[in-house]
């Protein structure tokens, strides 16, 4: 059979190398989840069960990418950023994003179980993905910026939409109206005023979203054994006085025994400039 | 929060909208399968529930895809054809190969027990996925014949490469010294002088691959009930007497309780003409 | 000196190369022409000088690059069509792009004076040039129908446009009101009513544009010698019985000591299927 | 005529943006000019008329665009950078490559008696160009120190080609025999043993090329009418005690009278960090 005669198709696949020495993100997104998370019950505003089990299918993506210095998820996206000069797959731009979204997918409907119990997946979702390039630092903390705002924007609302809808007895559509139009401040009121909410105070992991870092070394992991455990979770303020690095143990107890002994869960501010000087290996990774 | 202040990082997406009137071909391939079909104790040379878990992991896909007109699979590939014209995704390329394998890779998971029963999966396996477009007729078929020749070549090699280790107690090292250098010809004819095998008279699926098209009417599934279910699977040969259009019936018989109703299952040459003749439909879709 | 520690910048160079199998148009455009027509006073609605130069140093580049078979320009427009399969530059599309362009560029320049006599040219003119796949004959056959069309609308709309101001003494604004939303029927009203004039007997270079086409042999240019120079070139109508390759012959006399015998000039209507039935070795150009 | 019917194969034309943040480099390439610049008698190892003629085409193209903050030539090539944030064309790749080598190419002619004199142009020559992007200051540095060190060991080379040719009588195939396998450093002695010829004192022009850079004030200029005049052009030594400013003077006299009033024409070392720290501009231009 003359295999070489059909060969030439070969030639028609193209080349996507992506610009080298920029900042690599994929992101994935998943498809249809508006009525995924109806299907399946999820807890409104927020699903712990879902938004953990998202994070542990992002750890699954950095123990098997080990260029990756951070990930950022919220919702039902995940960023992955991978360091500037990362050569993996030959910085393939399909490569990276279909493999990335490809074991991302298959860790979800793997781990479901863990967080799902015996409420059943009816059906395999699908996520979409794509590769973006950040040529600077400035670029990329904009990017991961971006998403973390949007997190905090969304979740203002839908904290509020659902209040609204469960305490008050609102219709989807009478919520909507009652929030067209306010700005922030006015949801921070009406949390306030009418459902004694310090938004402020509600759980950062909604808020601020899950940033994934790889542990250092021992010496944090050391730490904790010493005491620091005893810092509860619910208390923290990524403003305060309290460093990120302190609050990297709470995550880390938090996330419980699924959690990834090399893998931090962090849920706090990096659009301000502290996170940046906590974590400077991010940026300025060690050479190998 | 500034929003807006970050929001111009989204210029930094490009985009990446496919060129028109070119059939797109997505394929879909296991990432470091020798290693997983190891770690599952896949059955060698071929493993049927494998290579069902595979199909029906395809035809996830092509419900999802109405567009996708055949898809062609084998060992841990899959290809899926979007018509010439298919406006899905506005044709953008990342879109199309992330959307499908996310699919695909969730799909295997979620049916992984249907096949493999109380086997367990050790881990999620990943998939990478690109797209191609091929100009013109001639240029898909080349495709797919490509496809189909490098199964046939594939499976000639493996079946020779484990009898020769399950049967004769070669090593792997030994049976590929034994192999090196043989052309079609001499794999035949080992197998038929030490085994008794025609190799014409294997399985079809593996000889073949698997096509999957949309079943096109009832008439076909109605022949069903007259009795051409007496053909036995193990005798299907493409090149026969027998017309493509009866063995897609046996296609459907051994698929069992799994198939989808809507999609059919056949392990036919695709790399003659009689296959097109046969279902003309597939490179002339009627307009809607 | 370390060149080597600089080469590496090399690697942020990017593939372009053209999907095989289509053909590839590449289309150049004057820039700022309004301008450079009117600081060199070319003659309106059409300057017969600047449309021959245009026609010179599009056969220049046909001259250069043997793969293109046909030409087909306008105004300060010209489009050249390479063939199928062409290799040419390895299908690269900006070395495509910019040799055709550059080559345009400098033989505007170099040929300017045999049209434009001692009028001097004030300054060098720029060009823009895109390369564009064109996957089947049809999508071909349009492209071309769309840039003839083109020249159409617009000679129809600037010979009126002309006419009101040299011969009504209107203003150029005047001129617009006159004509805003009138119909090409209202045009061709307007000229035979008000001028005298019936549109299609007005020059065929100005109203189908220049096709370039490689004479294909001797035997036509015999025939030239044989009296059919004697068929005026104004009366030639393209779809009248006379058949298009009688026209060519016509061309060829009417570029006269300029035009290369090689390449013919052409001034005949290509959306219809007459010329594609006269000039069949376009779409199926001889193997070599 | 039905206009419309033909307008969507401008749905095959593909979007070219390049990636924001990033240097634009536009380099453009002589196609065939070994050949070229045999036909026009270029005077060997390197002919100023040509170089000249080169560089007063790159300044009809930093006078067209004005966000090009330096460009650097030598031979038959010539580099544009444009600032990080330019929006000229909307960073589209095939616009910025085709105005920028087709306004080159047709300045090259346009410009040539200027330098020829009375010899006249034999045909039009043709010019490449690509586009390339540099995220870091850091790899536009290093792009442009590539293209010197080009400079600098094509012409070392050339020199000791031509003068073993016209000062030895050896062939070229004798003169190449020569050289072959010898290190810079073998190639300075041969210079200075069998010609007495101090590399470094050969022409600035042809060992380090040319920079244009916009002229920031009169004040520079007005130096120029206080003696630096006196400063004679061969002895410039990029890294000797003579800072870059005072040698951009030098290199305006030595332009002549075709010289732009407006661009400075420097030959000094770009690779080292003086020129950086002599012109921070370039990489930090004015914020408009």
């Amino acid at each position: 059979m003359a295999k070489s005669k059909f060969e030439y198709v070969k030639q028609f696949e193209t080349e996507d190398r992506l610009l080298p020495n920029c900042w690599i993100v994929v992101r994935i997104d998943g498809k249809g989840f508006h009525r995924f998370s109806e299907q399946h019950n999820y807890i409104k505003p927020n699903d712990d069960r879902a938004l953990d089990l998202m994070s542990r299918a992002a750890e699954a993506i950095m123990e098997e990418f080990k260029d990756i210095v951070l990930a950022y998820g919220q919702s039902d996206e995940y960023s992955f950023v991978f360091k500037k000069n990362t050569n993996v797959y030959n910085r393939r731009a399909s490569k990276l994003a279909t493999n990335v979204v490809s074991l991302f997918a298959s860790s979800f409907v793997y781990y479901w179980p863990r967080y799902f119990g015996t409420q059943m997946m009816q059906y395999p979702p699908a996520f979409d993905s794509r590769t973006v390039l950040y040529p600077s630092d400035k670029n990329l903390r904009d990017y991961l910026s971006w998403r973390q705002a949007d997190c905090h924007i969304n979740n203002l609302y839908n904290t509020c939409f659902w209040k609204l809808i469960h305490e008050k007895g609102l219709t989807p559509a009478e919520s909507q109206e009652r929030l067209k139009g306010t700005m922030s401040s006015d949801k921070n009121e009406l949390l306030f005023k009418e459902f004694e909410i310090n938004y402020n105070n509600l759980s950062a992991v909604h808020r601020k979203g899950t940033i994934l870092l790889r542990a250092k070394n021992d010496q944090i992991n050391g730490d904790l054994d010493l005491g620091l455990q005893l810092i509860p979770s619910g208390s923290s303020t990524a403003r305060g006085g309290q460093s990120a690095k302190s609050q990297r143990v709470v995550s880390n107890l938090r996330a419980g025994k699924n959690s990834r002994p090399n893998i931090d869960r962090l849920h706090i501010d990096l659009i301000g400039d502290q996170f940046w000087t906590d974590f400077p290996e991010i940026l300025d990774p060690p050479k190998r």
